[in-house]
């Protein structure tokens, strides 16, 4: 047991007052973990958009004063009533989704959607006692999809923490609790491309050019990138793309470019962008008979996806995945391992690193899309 | 070697000469197969949706005199050059698509659409040299989709052609070159429902009630059938239905009055009725983390799929596929086999039987939405 198990922390967290303005690095007090919960010492954490997306608050109720943060790793402090399989000093990633293990979800093997712990956004409080576990002298701080890594102790239900190999550096697998696991899934797990076939990747962000590097490790042959910033493509090489596409070069619609590219349409592809535009063409890209497309992005709340049904009827399949249909804690752990023997390559997603103190850096990097990821190192 | 063999065979067929007027029985002349093609006698044959979809040829372009037909049983009578797998006295089922087992799809193990035997409603000629084996007193009688079943003889691509059990009751398995294998399939071979999960069927005609035999035989122990016409669901019972719901029974859409009866969604769902309303119905309808909708029925051209893409996101899954899945010549011979080991049940299907000379009846059965199956007997 440590020895602040059962006490209130005082430490350093990123808060974010209102939004769209820079982080304080404020002195908060994070209270124990309740039943089901686990307090975790945060070693690295990385920024994703979706931190960015919230923080700026345009189209989404706002809830403010809030500690973001949900890419991370780190180590557990202590934890809370019930909580039988973690223990202080078990090394984990923290994931903004969960698995609590009893619902229809967590049972099926095709789901990793929780009905207990699926991502919530607009929850700023713990699911026990719907009350935060962060305060700055009284005044409670919310909780950012129960993780709020943005601070050097967090407190997160157990459902939603991955026990990994304490050998691994939390400083490159801390990239795996969202975005790169989610590209990466979205192949390996979802489209599941045969050795030899061909795959276009929709956006060659962070997480499109995880989809690539899924690609690349289950054998495609041919990585079709897919982006309107040219720019970005020679980036991607690095990442297994093999031929680029850039919309904005043609004059027909980027389906059919990639049709009489491929003889027919691609045998898988994945859409990363969020665009509904994309969305549509990645569907109508993959060939007849045997083309799977799986979409990641995250739409707008009033898109419409249409295609015509002959689409679908061709035999063609559309699929979506959420978190690259990884169960946080039954498979992250098998990621993981991916990274430790080489197969994965996490070195080449992470172009900047920050101290704590700079955190705020890393939302400019992040704005001025400039690089993948940026590593930010707690306690510095 | 058959006497006919290399001779042209005078024999009855019935000739559509007019857009929805009713078939005459002619003498027609069927000439010898060429190369890669096979001249069948044709025992039974049975109508289906698309012979009077394109007999009364709204919105085609009208292809007249033409001898329409293609689900059907017959025996081989003669082979044309090349042929080798079929030989004269093959019990066989002629397809309206084939399997050239050369092309991509056919190599493929999850296609069926086969590049160069693909079901083609507009050519009237057989591939080989672009013209028809029928005549009358010389002039050209178009074929239909390369089967052309309403004639005591036809000349098809072996490609097209089933060599089936000789043992299998013709009058029965000749339902299986298309409507009930495509149900059946949709099922079986795309949805794949688990033992114990709900299946959602849209449409309870012979397409789709095959689709809930499907369900049946997979161990499906929930099986909602959709239609909007009640009188159907007492019939539908037998295909091993369990619930029924007319969408005019209801305020609200039929997705939701299914996912209030299932908790959140079926399992599976099959479309088989074309309406794009029903296809979006049958999408929205399944659960989200696991469930996967497929679409049979044929839309009309100017139709619209049209989803939020959330729903995709969920993880649901949207497949199409066209004759179930099946790949003519390889599959369909086991699927006889499973009527002859009792677990596919025809008998049911079959509501009607006429001999050739009152081929018309069996399309005023068909208008007037009697039955499911009329069985047309040649030679009488």
């Amino acid at each position: 047991m440590s020895i602040t198990a059962g006490q209130v922390i005082c430490c350093k967290a990123a808060v974010a007052w209102e939004a769209g303005k820079p982080l304080v690095i404020e002195e908060v007090e994070v209270a124990p973990p309740q039943a089901m919960e686990v307090r975790l010492k945060i070693l690295f954490t990385s920024l994703c958009h979706t931190d960015v997306y919230f923080w700026e608050a345009k189209g989404q109720t706002p809830l403010f004063p809030r500690i973001f943060g949900h890419e991370a790793g780190g180590i557990v402090e202590s934890v809370g009533e019930g909580v039988t399989d973690l223990k202080p000093g078990d090394h984990v990633l923290p994931v903004f989704t969960g698995e609590c293990k009893e619902c229809r979800h967590c049972k099926s093997e095709e789901s990793n959607m929780c009905d207990l712990l699926r991502i919530n956004t607009d929850r700023g409080v713990m699911l026990n006692d719907g009350k935060s576990r962060f305060s700055i002298r009284g005044q409670p701080i919310y909780h950012f999809v129960g993780t709020s890594t943005f601070s050097e102790y967090t407190v997160v239900h157990v459902g939603c923490v991955a026990k990994i190999n304490p050998a691994a550096p939390l400083d490159k697998v801390c990239v795996l609790s969202c975005g790169i696991s989610t590209g990466l899934g979205a192949t390996l797990n979802v489209a599941k491309p045969k050795i030899g076939s061909s795959v276009a990747i929709f956006g060659l962000g962070a997480v499109g050019l995880a989809a690539a590097e899924g690609a690349r490790i289950a054998g495609a042959s041919r990585i079709i990138g897919v982006d309107l910033n040219s720019n970005r493509f020679d980036e991607a090489k690095k990442f297994g793309v093999t031929e680029f596409v850039n919309p904005k070069d043609h004059d027909k619609p980027v389906q059919e470019v990639i049709a009489e590219m491929t003889n027919g349409g691609v045998d898988r592809s994945v859409e990363c962008t969020g665009s509904i535009n994309a969305m549509i063409s990645a569907f109508e890209c993959v060939h007849d008979g045997w083309g799977v497309a799986v979409l990641v992005g995250v739409p707008n709340k009033d898109d419409s996806f249409k295609t015509h049904p002959m689409n679908v009827l061709n035999e063609k399949t559309l699929k979506g995945t959420f978190f690259g249909n990884y169960k946080p804690r039954s498979d992250l752990p098998s990621v993981v391992e991916k990274f430790m023997n080489k197969e994965l390559e996490l070195e080449k997603f992470i172009t900047h690193e920050v101290p704590f103190s700079e955190i705020n850096k890393a939302f400019e990097y992040m704005l001025s899309g400039a690089g993948l990821r940026c590593i930010i190192r707690m306690g510095a």
